[in-house]
């Protein structure tokens, strides 16, 4: 019987982890390894025999994990709180990450592996782990101190380079090539799905979530999100992107829900039963051979995490400000990597473009370094000071001034206000044109099903393109005027803030004037430009086209005022839902 | 890849049942029939396609669902509420289910199936739906009401029948045939698994359990749990007995943990989700065809099911001694058929002993009565004033008396303690010999394989004979002690209240001792003989048996204190487990 084979692998499974965490809590060592540990003496690599009939099922299984974990880090995400961690966290992470990179990428090659390989190693050790982390300084009871602040801060903003990362290695691993422009067009298709997920599963699914909650009992609420959760991962692997995109992005969607904390809640059995399934499983991919096979670079890559980690983290958060003993101290915290190094390697492994090799390799690299990260953390305070102590007295003072000066460079009062005006109509230009590009995109993609699924109607290839043309010009008109009145207030406070009163004399208003238009004149040939080239795949012939350009310039004239009303009122809902899960949560 | 596939499959039931769900929720009906349609809308037997690619996983996924819906079962039933519920519910069950199991014999005989098919047909028509009803009575608001207490002891102790049919079943399919003699095996089997796994499983699970409460993480007490009930499933699926069985007991043991509300509430999400799964799958099993084609027998089925078990709960509250009111109420909230009746299907199916159209006229009967449940209960008191008063005065009147009758039955004070008394020593005698049993069993499974681990110590066949015998005997003596103890302490209770002072005039003392020593006498006659049938497979030659026996009477005779020592010792353990859980939950 497939079921009962099935339940043994389960049944193995959990009692062989439920014994492994017990033996690592007792000896006050991290659960993950546990876990590890229990898939490394269940799997097939390690004698006396394989206790795992099933190991392909287990994986499916375990791919459950890695959508879950996302999802509730997701859910403890919200875009409220990425505000409050702020650009300092965003400039330290990004210089930690794009050293971490370099360096990664740097000894991989140093040992003669293939570019793809070293990119990924690059990959692998630029992301700490978060439950490792959290779990060791809540362990230590350092939770209240400076340092962590920014080791949260930097936790956040890793998660998200590692989304990234995670997208733009798939893509990759898809091709098999680096190509710069492939990997921005990888980038840019990314921002794209997050955008119109977003602002999509912003108007829908806080409310419906809401409503469930209010309405529903607990099983109907775990029932529902779990399958936006299951949903979203699904989306995003049909876009070409990972799981665990869609798993992330839906979990931030339902962080703005008012009873977030009840989903949090109920999601929480569900995930740490599928993590530890996914944990198992990593253990369960160790080949102890080749452990001892590359027992070298193993030592390595552990040495190079450490250390590397704690100097990246340490320039970049004195780069963006923080005082030197702050920034070391948070650096020996995230001088580790962990459970997305695994994600990273699977996403690799599974498409078949790095060497069997760097699996275990990163597995057991980290195994190391999350042993070393307790020890580090306990004794971060005396380090920070014996090495505060070796710097000469003139980089101290240096470094003194330096954050002086960066905590000056903050923008006054009546700039800060103009910058976030300006910096606010920018973003509503960009999205909206996201918004656009999505909705020809989505046109696209329903050309070839339209004669599938009406072929009465829509016989006449003229007809289903002027149909389909039409339909998505009329869906984003309110997003193109939107785009359009935004630019024409862009323009406008540009104009004001250049030609300042007197500097051209008597004919200050009149400059202005034009100098405003040709903001709005510019993003309207873009938008021109974009739809059309959009279009293309669906454009009509020249003739019908024209006719049809006349009347969507008639109805766009004649609807002005309800389009406006229409982008108003889906914008304010936007804002209701963030702000009231704000205020609630 | 199969991970993706997988996924997929996920997510579709997960968002169909997402939204049936709350469809069914609305329209104010049991959210389990919207899991149902959701299975019956994506799977392979409507059109236009199935939605559902690996279904053969989802099936396997699925069985989980079972053995977490009855882990959560047990954590809700404890030894201590079954004592609470009494021997009333216990007759009234008893009653309805025989008459039950009766009426769908006959029915399913009357439409001319197989003796199997009919026997499975009664089967799945003599259990309610607890969790219909439990919702059902919730959203009325008569939790509190009379009648509802007496549905609630029909459900825990129907769900004890259910373990014991479903047990029995899955012995019959095993052999395909009905024997009376192989009936009463299964039971004497089941009997045996559930004392030894109680009793093994109360002395260690429990504190555990409590252990990993008091000192791990909410993540580590969640694996624990599942790995004690996956655990037991699998024993239970080993020991040749259905998965269900083995969820059941594991929760029965943890229900008696002192934080077992903890458990409760982590495994509860986890059981939503597989509880889903599961009724999801039971609807794709349905064919709308075959429904189509045995609407009669459907309809049949759902009318004797609603209008049988109306009677027989009424009649067997009546009987066991309740006012005719609150029987025929209790009656009306439990015409109906739910979950048991879909696994017991499912055994049947499995093991393709039934027929294949069985299994969706249990679903569909299940719908028709689960729909009917809500409007009979909100409507029973109307209904049982209408039949009340339609009742002849004679009856009624007769009725009452009987009420009273057995009202008075209960045993008076002194007899009361003595009856508490009695049943004890022979409970205790039963257990420890259960306990001899499983001991012997166990040794006798050991002897190949001692063969096969240990092949340099256990070479002689003689030795290996002589050393199991001897381990066996000397495990198992502080249960021999303790069982012949309890039969001398039975022997004097039963000849002090058989031979009352002065009826034998002044030899009352010397009879008194005669009579007393019978019953440990035969109590140790039957031990011997059990302890020689059952080592019969590990028996040593009859030279060395000898000698042995004669080393195991010296031993006994010199360790007596020792093993009775022993015996009281885990016992005291045993009993602190169920009072302490008894005075904290």
């Amino acid at each position: 019987m497939h079921g009962i084979e099935f339940l043994t692998d389960l049944a193995v499974i959990m009692v062989v982890a439920g014994c492994t965490t017990l033996i690592f809590h007792k000896l006050r060592q991290p659960v993950v390894l546990g876990y590890i540990l229990a898939g490394l003496l269940i799997g097939p690599h390690t004698p006396p025999f394989a206790l795992i009939t099933d190991e392909e099922s287990i994986r499916g299984f375990a791919d459950l994990g890695v959508v879950l974990l996302m999802f509730s880090l997701g859910l403890e995400f919200s875009l409220a709180r990425l505000r409050e961690v702020g650009a300092a966290a965003l400039i330290a992470t990004g210089v930690e990450v794009m050293l971490m990179l370099w360096a990664g990428y740097e000894l991989g090659r140093w040992f003669g592996w293939r570019t793809m390989d070293a990119l990924f190693l690059g990959a692998m050790m630029a992301i700490s782990s978060t439950m490792l982390v959290l779990r060791a300084i809540h362990e230590a009871g350092q939770k209240q101190e400076r340092f962590a602040r920014l080791v949260f801060g930097i936790l956040v903003i890793e998660d998200i380079f590692a989304i990234v990362l995670i997208a733009v290695l798939s893509g990759i691993a898809i091709t098999g090539s680096v190509e710069p422009g492939m990997a921005l067009a990888t980038v840019g298709k990314l921002s794209l799905f997050i955008v119109v997920a977003l602002i999509l599963g912003l108007l829908l699914l806080p409310r419906l979530v809401d409503h469930v909650a209010a309405e529903g009992s607990s099983e109907m609420l775990l029932v529902t999100s779990l399958a936006i959760c299951f949903g979203a991962a699904l989306l995003a692997a049909k876009a070409g992107f990972s799981v665990a995109l869609g798993g992330f992005v839906a979990g931030a969607i339902v962080a703005e829900a008012a009873s977030v904390k009840r989903v949090e809640h109920l999601v929480e059995p569900v995930r740490d039963m599928f993590g530890a399934l996914f944990f198992v499983a990593i253990g369960m991919l160790i080949q102890p051979g080749l452990l001892f096979q590359y027992i070298v670079p193993v030592v390595l890559v552990a040495a190079v995490v450490v250390i590397g980690k704690t100097l990246a983290v340490t320039f970049g958060g004195v780069i963006a400000g923080n005082d030197g003993r702050t920034a070391l101290r948070a650096g020996l915290g995230l001088a580790q990597i962990g459970e997305f190094s695994f994600v990273i390697a699977g996403v690799g492994l599974a498409s078949g473009v790095i060497s069997d090799f760097l699996y275990p390799i990163a597995v057991a690299a980290s195994v190391l370094t999350a042993f070393v990260t307790p020890i580090l953390l306990r004794s971060s305070d005396r380090i920070a000071d014996r090495l505060h102590s070796l710097l000469p007295r003139k980089v101290r003072s240096l470094m003194i001034a330096y954050a002086h000066w960066i905590a000056g460079l903050g923008p006054v009062e009546e700039n800060a206000a103009i910058a976030h005006m300006l910096r606010r109509l920018v973003l509503h230009i960009v999205i909206n044109m996201a918004l656009v590009v999505a909705v020809f995109l989505g046109a696209a993609w329903l050309k070839p099903r339209m004669l599938e699924w009406l072929p009465q109607w829509t016989a006449g290839e003229t007809l289903r393109r002027s149909l389909l043309w039409s339909l998505a010009l009329f869906v984003s008109m309110p997003m193109l005027i939107a785009a359009y009145r935004k630019a024409d207030a862009l323009g406008m406070v540009l104009a004001e803030l250049g030609i300042r009163d007197g500097a051209a004399g008597a004919r200050t208003f009149a400059l202005r004037r034009v100098l405003g238009k040709m903001i709005p004149l510019a993003v309207l040939v873009i938008l021109a430009v974009l739809v059309m080239a959009l279009g293309s795949a669906i454009l009509p012939s020249r003739e019908v086209l024209l006719l049809l350009l006349l009347v969507a310039a008639a109805l766009a004239a004649f609807l002005w005022r309800s389009f406006i009303q229409v982008h108003a009122r889906l914008q304010a809902a936007l804002r209701d839902v963030m702000q009231s899960s704000r205020s609630d949560g």
